[in-house]
């Protein structure tokens, strides 16, 4: 009996939760939050390892026409701009279908998709001609208040209106609606009963979801059934200096110091100044951040996902202790600091995995203060940055600062604003100065 | 200024999912699967980690009646047994409240809720009395083969019917339903669009998902999107013995030995004699699972996820290397292995998180066979078999030999099928043998 070697697959791969490629394509009438569920769908799929890009048909038509002059050109009407507008979905959708050959996990189509013959075109493209799956999400939305500020939205951000009058832009983009509006077939339970597809009605309220077809979908409903429009702040700092941290010291559960103290209460005067609606506060279960709340007027919860990363054998030790007694850990870590996990510990990986359903829960809420550690933050900042996993080690976490991170539908302004003046004397000089600067580089 | 100390909360938790304890409560009429759903919902939020109880008000109904006569209970203009019909539902209610406020996490209530009328009950004891979120899980099915396939599982199941002529229970039972009907009101778009709600229409053909409130009943339609109850086979086997076996030590990645060769014919010729249709077998990603699955004819896919538990730094020791090496991680192991994670390696803990994918996509598959590692099949059997978190490291998990779990419905049979003559020279003697045996102390 011959025992041929069996050739192990070399792909290496997170937790397989994708087994074919998919396709995610949109679907809904202008203004309906699309290109804003495609961009956090896609920051979301590729935080958690799954390889995702998103294909906006829009921007292939800025590319295929000069310039945009105005709403006749949706006319359905408008046959020379009919086929331009097919072409370009033909070229998303053949660039969509090329990145998941190479390797690509999920590809996300932006754009209306609002008839059933594109749609019957979606699937002779990804099902039948590749093998992949493919899964319709329509945003369907009578809720004026929700329609106009998408509309305002457009009219800030859309390159077609750069430089014009925003009444005009506006008006402009109202009558692009109804043009779509004279063909838009929702899908429908009937005749598309056989695709897989989410509906979701005024931004949440509530879904319709029918035929899904794997994990990856039901993942993919799943975050989609966490995430909201509303406009919020997001506050994310770390804890003020403890005792460990003047000690040199990584880990541990120590209290502030002094000068831990008097950042928990600048923080609180901020929060006072600041005068947040409804602000939640959220701290890991250790000392150091639930102190750090302290003088901050809002109602707290204690999340132990959100503790620091666990650093194994090595919690409690400096810096240099740990470069002594553990030389070769070092070296790995700067190799692969994603992936490395601490001996007995964690990696920034567990970490994301940990960190997964305080995104979701974060996701749901609004006006939040999130008061962690360095390596949570890092990841919680990834998250809203749009940062890939090799960045996440390496995000700068401003110490004794707040990032302010504002919300309104896809745009978050993120700013940072220090609270304590550190006094030049001990500035690199205490051994917490020198671990903020070199720290970042081991934890 | 004082700076109080902050008491740190006392309670250890796995990553926040709970934030307040959630009361789920079923909704339908008879034999729409109700029961099925309240138990692997159950099964499956404990296996995370979150502590549920199912509380079936039926069980109080027979606790409360002597014994049960006939479906003339059932009927809505029988008043005395109206009276002890909601009796038994309000105290199935009251257990499930001072079941969350002693510690649990999640109560299910598995009884018909059919009316608006005991909805708006479950919302005044559950949300108006005590502070818990309540989530409505409605089973509705109009398919009739759904609804016979549930019948007649109620016919040999129920104790209701225990020793009765089975047409007569079928007859019984239909009557019932049909009692049910009267009264029976679907949850409402309109006057319940303040509840949270899922509706999943002929078993997960199609959902409607209303007012979700918060990340655990995200998590919950996520889970009930994932399963089925047609009927089907899980297979699940250990590979053979490999060269890593032979020499006793634990990891690796080697090949399978003559031995292990001969369990992998042995695999091929069961599958073969057991003829079963759109068998899919899934391997780990490591050479000793794909090779015992060499012989097996049926299309295979290999899953990271499926890997052995990660060994850490004792990748590749013998059990007496570790002993010697390292006595204490020994000693912490055996003291807490569903939580003791190898030093750079994982724990039973991170192998359930890492194996949720695998459970959820083996939860919409039909026939498969998965042929993974010793904790791996621990862990799955677990999932299976209801065991607790503490249990789990010590499920047994017979050696060359196949588990066949033959799964309708709610039910699952679980048989072991030896499928290689272990010869008794070797028993005990081979370093193999005595690993089977004292291994499962360590691994």
């Amino acid at each position: 009996m011959s025992h041929e070697s069996v050739p192990l697959p070399n792909k290496a791969s997170c937790p397989h939760i994708v087994r074919a490629p998919t396709v995610i394509a949109m679907v809904g009438l202008p203004a309906r939050g699309k290109t804003y569920i495609s961009k956090k769908l896609t920051r979301y799929l590729n935080w958690i390892g799954i390889t995702t890009r998103a294909f906006n048909v829009g921007e292939y038509r800025r590319a295929a026409t000069n310039s945009y002059k105005n709403h006749n050109f949706f006319r359905s009407d408008n046959k020379e701009a009919q086929e331009i507008r097919t072409k370009c979905a033909v070229m998303a959708i053949n660039d969509a279908c090329k990145f998941l050959d190479r390797g690509g996990e999920v590809a996300v189509i932006d754009a209306t998709n609002t008839t059933k013959e594109r749609r019957r075109m979606l699937v002779h493209h990804c099902t039948e001609q590749h093998q992949f799956k493919l899964f319709f999400v329509e945003s369907v939305c009578d809720d004026p208040n929700i329609i106009e500020a998408n509309i305002l939205e457009v009219k800030v951000c859309s390159p077609d209106y750069t430089g014009q009058d925003k009444n005009e832009a506006v008006k402009d983009f109202l009558q692009r609606i109804e043009h779509y509006r004279h063909t838009y077939e929702t899908m429908d339970d009937a005749t598309e009963r056989d695709l897989s597809y989410i509906q979701i009605f005024n931004q949440g309220e509530r879904f319709i979801v029918n035929k899904l077809a794997g994990h990856l979908q039901s993942r993919v409903v799943y975050y989609l059934m966490n995430i909201h429009v509303l406009p919020r702040t997001i506050y994310l700092t770390r804890h003020g200096e403890s005792a460990m941290n003047l000690l040199g010291k990584i880990g541990g559960d120590s209290d502030l110091s002094e000068r831990g103290w008097a950042y928990a209460e600048a923080l609180g005067r901020f929060v006072e100044e600041e005068n947040i609606p409804q602000l939640k506060v959220w701290t890991s279960e250790l000392k150091r951040t639930i102190q750090t709340s302290r003088y901050v007027n809002a109602p707290k919860e204690h999340w132990k996902a959100l503790n620091e990363i666990d650093a194994g054998v090595c919690e409690g030790m400096t810096y240099e202790e740990i470069q002594q007694k553990y030389p070769e850990e070092f070296a790995l870590r700067d190799q692969d600091k994603f992936h490395y996990r601490y001996p007995s510990g964690e990696s920034y990986q567990d970490l994301v995995a940990r960190l997964e359903p305080v995104i979701l829960e974060l996701e749901r809420q609004e006006n939040v203060m999130v008061i962690c550690h360095q390596a949570v933050c890092r990841c919680l900042l990834a998250y809203f940055q749009d940062k890939s996993a090799e960045e996440i080690p390496y995000v700068p976490v401003p110490f004794e600062s707040v990032v302010r991170m504002r919300m309104s539908g896809p745009r978050c302004q993120a700013e940072t604003i220090p609270l304590l003046r550190r006094p030049s004397v001990s500035e690199g000089a205490s051994p917490y100065g020198r671990k903020v600067d070199t720290g970042s580089l081991w934890l």
